[in-house]
């Protein structure tokens, strides 16, 4: 995977960290970098004084590959703009963290336009737009790859020569599964975590320590985004609701009846699972 | 504050941590530690080459300072076999997250007999017992104090004294408040990482992104202590459950009627209180 052009359209925390990673694992590559408004790119022109910056998706024309930075909701419009300027050897990705509904939209516009395929970068922080993006935020993290059904063997192996060209570890899911699994790894902790810091309150802040600080930090995160992405994952985000639902009422019935042993087994089965995983 | 001796007993995680604190902050203070099993010790006597340690209480005689690392359920027992190796000088403090009952029990045992008032270290980790125990563990670190009715203002100012040497920022709290406020900044945060776990089951594990990690490290946490905690403070962390699913009430009301707007309200009026928090 050596490419000759790479465009990034949206450089946001992702995308911006896309590019800004592609300057560095491919510092022979020509950069092209688009967004909607022109006062986006200048601080990307700062980070990056070689790459090409542009506000119509034309620039984006003879890309090896093309990596879609924008929202779920912006994707299908900004590819059907994309659409004269792609071949049919052009690999697209996007960077959504909703695959179902983002394959269902765009498989059927790109198809025999170019090559697609999802992608998900499991990176990012509370923190969001070009400013904070990171030259290193792939490195170790996991990518998940969601062929769908028209999906190419050899897309696969591109986009996914590409992103371990940036330090990740890439996997693969279909977008059914991966909405599953994501809705319980990262939107419900999110939405949990909104929900914790409405709970605990203000009066308390001042002595927050590390456990509450941990436990709610990604809730600063930005809440339209994220309001997207947990409607576009609704049905599975909602299974996933009414387990913890569950599972506070398991507390809050343990704790009524003083049921110390019911209590401690609720806890220690948390524990066993967390403490499965590896690092911290 | 230049404690000629320092007493810890019940060498874990905080209490050990205070053992090292002290060794650093009061280089000339002579240190006895106690621990009701012999095997306890050894990994003390191999970090404190210098201090005396025992399985006696009688070795904490003669200390003008007695730091209680026990949890709360065992501290009634260990005072009450301290009580004839204090004087009326002697200051004893714990260090217990639960406050309204601890003071309810102990200040009428040492009333006249020490200089007592209860702390809370808020610092720690998901890790446990004297292996986990660090120097700096109190190094900018919020130490609650919890006077109660009898307590004098000496008392007061001489333990303020003592954590700030161990680098910790005091603050002062009636038993009763401290507990309402930490039910929600610490309690809950808690109950609702263990619940969160479960909730999101194991599929995803190999998935987990810094948010999921984040947001459930606590509930790794030490499952009996924690059993004992939540029972400890059960009325306030009971309404503190109920406001919290309340939210998540909210939440699926919001994602089955795809309310976009209710949403990012929820999310946002969440990342505005979080935002407010200084530091990360």
């Amino acid at each position: 995977m050596k490419p000759a052009k790479i465009s990034v359209l949206a450089p946001g925390l992702i995308g911006g960290s896309v590019a800004l990673a592609c300057s560095r694992a491919f510092p022979d590559s020509t950069l092209f970098v688009w967004s909607r408004k022109q006062e986006s790119l200048a601080p990307v022109q700062k980070s990056l004084p070689k790459a090409k910056t542009g506000t119509d998706v034309s620039g984006a024309a003879g890309s090896d590959i093309v990596i879609l930075g924008a929202p779920a909701s912006a994707l299908t419009d900004l590819v059907r703009s994309l659409l004269p300027h792609l071949t049919l050897q052009t690999l697209v990705t996007d960077v959504a963290s909703v695959k179902t509904s983002v394959e269902k939209e765009l498989a059927p516009v790109l198809q025999g336009r170019a090559r697609w395929i999802g992608s998900h970068p499991m990176a990012g922080s509370e923190d969001s737009g070009f400013t904070a993006a990171r030259a290193d935020l792939f490195q170790g993290a996991p990518v998940i790859l969601t062929p769908g059904k028209s999906t190419a063997p050899d897309t696969v192996r591109d986009v996914s020569a590409f992103w371990q060209a940036l330090g990740a570890r890439v996997t693969r899911l279909d977008p059914e599964e991966h909405d599953r699994q994501i809705a319980r790894i990262s939107h419900l902790p999110h939405a949990v975590a909104a929900a914790l810091v409405r709970a605990a309150g203000t009066s308390g802040l001042p002595l927050a320590g590390p456990g509450y600080r941990d436990t709610t930090r990604v809730a600063a995160g930005p809440s339209a985004m994220w309001a997207e992405i947990l409607l576009g994952n609704r049905t599975e985000i909602l299974t996933g609701l009414r387990d913890l639902r569950q599972g506070v009422e398991q507390l809050v019935t343990a704790l009524e009846k003083q049921d110390r042993l019911a209590l401690a087994k609720f806890l220690d089965e948390a524990a066993q699972i967390r403490r499965n995983l590896s690092g911290s």
